[in-house]
């Protein structure tokens, strides 16, 4: 079948208005958050209504060998969604559907919506989604489950696989399976649902999740400590996580201070080296004496400033600016963001590491850090129309994987392995890991149509 | 190669008394606690010390064709580890050791290790593992990590599933595979450990786990709720789930208090219908709170008295209650259990129908229930010495999983499907999702050696 007889195919089995090859429409489906890969000429892009629809494409594309690129809201991080040459791009941008059973604790979502809408369709039941993306405002939940993805909230409540009970997902052949379900509890059987999640569209299309929520705990107390030293910082996230389980335990370093001041006018103190904001969701007065706690620890370990809110206003400025890190480093030029996590004794080493590199290779990298995770974001700025700058920065980045890995950790957190590290992966994982991950892809998706190039070759 | 030939291959390779052909001892070691089925004829028992020497067993199992049955501590439900004719049994009751690395969090431990000793080790440096059977104090850490095992804490603090960071496996042909590791979040490559739990070593073998651990609670409040009737139970456990966090919400009914009396003469109420048994972990004083507001639940649902104490003792005698319901209920008669659930609004439906399947099929059925997660235990009692009463207790048995079927439900929340249950697991699943399911095992266990019979055919 010629290529235009395909999307006529498509054209014919799906809504009006869902199959488009403007290559203006299709250039801004092609590619996510990442510099690298750039993307390929796709044959068309397919904008899918339901689970039948995407059984269509995928049947089509099965048929054909074509293969299928999804798309969530394409606010990822390694390249996962960046189309490849003669692709469908699958976006499911128009399956935004949420339905929260409040009895059931639950919340069924089509794989578009935003992680944002779902949370605000939990509480208005009065009930929590967790899971909580720096990019929860703009990255679909169908991302989120692709990618297993973290957020702030995690050193307490988890990532996304702890939420997610069930799913249906359209195999590569057009087959269209329902796993799990509402209970919260389910041990029959092999563990599909978990296998899906994190799979980043390499086994199959996710056309709907059903995720698990909980009550809404009540709002925080914060606190916000800064540090003349990043080690006595360190420590305290060490100190910190021995003994307490704070609701958020997140880490900046000057640079990115410097840069969220220079944006926001805030008063943070650029003459620290470091900066720990951290909140407890304890119930009444406990969160403020789960903060004193923190407080003490922090100033033991060499904390210059401890400032303490139970003002949830407050508090959100605080949590505001750390979100706020990622674009205001963005204004100093154009950024390879890493996301590299280690076991938390080694937290320590992999800073030390990253200041090593940044000065050996000459690139300016701001740290912030999921800290009480050991999951840390470099962020490597670079001047794009200076070919050099970017070079170091990429080998720098390179450098951060071979640390990360040399540590015993993970090249990935949160973000995904997509394209942009897929070369990286058998390096961590190893050989005998790697050829398991393929004999299940190829078990799966035999003619491998399915997001080629994302996390096997 | 015959027979014998193989038992000298295994003998040659393993460390001396690692092999068995005595029928007396591999009798104790061919079945767990489930009725059905009756245990085949093992080829040998094979009891490893090490990752290298389940390697071994493995290289040989795989050459010969050999159907290999893993055993870890023997008290599954679902007949998981019962042998087959011509099998060896591996059992990994000789791999116990545990190792805390309070730095990271983390607990390694071989798969014979029991729940209680990884716990204790845990305690002993002031952190928890909360995964709890029921049977924590004689079941194997691997053979809950091979289950995806619950237990009492599941309601606030998750499954097995929730703990595990990584893994040594040893596949079918006898690679042993290093997945995950000590870093909490991973997000690099498919979830290839998460796949190996709940896998019922159906596929590999798993010789190591690393087990996340937080900080200890607080010892708990407790709180003892009355009904004179089921429904309202259900209701306050509806209510309760719906805006509060209890660290464990079990229910009990009448037969099964009856029992528990019977056995420990504590002074339950023997004319009540049904008994909540909650507790609260949080912080201070908000423990007190927190039972103050589920107590103002129960008696609006209708509870006829509530007994509240923040003595972490006495509530620990209330605890223990729940945990003498299954040895008190055995009392009377032989027993098949359940490891039925629903979502919770349809946990009503549930208790009604078994209570009807009860009546209808003439059969005692105690019923107790991690209620907060819907998922529950029919605790069927029957004459061994009668077959006409052993024959109705199993079609209660088969009764109360299409029931749960109907209503949506898992025949399994944290059992396993084993070879008791492996007959009925399509019926939940659908044929797409069974038909996933042997692509994988066909895919990791060509020649199904591993456990055949469980989960698959």
């Amino acid at each position: 079948m010629t290529e235009p007889a395909v999307v006529a195919d498509l054209t014919a089995l799906l809504p009006a208005g869902a199959v488009t090859v403007d290559p203006e429409v299709m250039a801004a489906f092609s590619r996510d958050h990442s510099e690298r890969p750039l993307p390929g000429m796709p044959l068309a892009l397919v904008r899918p209504a339901s689970t039948a629809d995407v059984q269509a494409v995928l049947r089509v594309a099965s048929t054909h060998t074509i293969p299928v690129v999804v798309r969530g809201a394409g606010s990822g991080l390694s390249g996962g969604s960046t189309a490849v040459d003669g692709c469908l791009i699958l976006s499911v941008d128009r399956m935004r559907e949420v339905r929260v059973d409040a009895a059931a604790r639950v919340v069924h979502a089509q794989p578009g919506a935003l992680n944002a809408e779902v949370k605000a369709a939990a509480a208005a039941q009065g009930l929590w989604y967790p899971p909580d993306p720096a990019s929860y405002e703009f990255c679909s939940i169908g991302g989120n489950v692709a990618t297993n993805a973290g957020g702030l909230c995690c050193v307490k409540y988890g990532v996304t696989t702890d939420y997610v009970l069930g799913m249906t997902v359209v195999l590569a052949d057009g087959r269209a399976l329902t796993l799990g379900g509402d209970r919260v509890k389910d041990a029959a059987g092999l563990s599909l649902t978990k296998l899906f999640v994190g799979s980043e569209g390499t086994l199959g299309v996710i056309t709907e999740v059903t995720l698990r929520l909980i009550p809404a705990p009540e709002r925080p107390a914060s606190l916000v400590a800064t540090f003349a030293e990043v080690d006595a910082a360190v420590q305290a996230v060490l100190q910190i996580s021995a003994s307490l389980r704070p609701a958020m335990l997140e880490f900046m370093d000057r640079t990115t201070i410097g840069a969220v001041e220079d944006l926001t006018h805030m008063g943070l103190d650029r003459d620290a080296a470091a900066m720990l904001i951290v909140q407890s969701d304890a119930p009444g007065d406990q969160a403020a004496a789960e903060l004193n706690r923190i407080e003490r620890i922090c100033l033991d370990a060499g904390a210059t400033e401890c400032v303490l809110t139970d003002d949830p206003d407050d508090g959100e400025a605080f949590v505001a600016a750390r979100r706020m890190a990622v674009p205001a480093v963005e204004m100093k030029g154009s950024m390879l963001l890493e996301d590299a996590g280690v076991a938390l004794p080694r937290l320590g080493d992999l800073v030390r590491g990253i200041q090593r590199i940044s000065s050996d290779r000459g690139v300016v990298i701001a740290l912030i850090a999921h800290a009480g995770d050991g999951n840390t974001h470099p962020m490597l700025v670079f001047d794009r129309a200076d070919p050099d700058s970017f070079a170091r920065a990429q080998q720098a980045f390179d450098d951060i994987m071979a640390l990360t890995i040399s540590l015993g950790g993970t090249i990935s957190g949160e973000h995904g392995i997509g394209r942009l590290k897929q070369p990286w992966l058998e390096r961590q994982l190893g050989q005998d890991a790697m050829a398991l991950t393929q004999t299940i892809k190829a078990a799966l998706d035999p003619r491998g149509i399915l997001n080629p190039g994302v996390i096997v070759r």
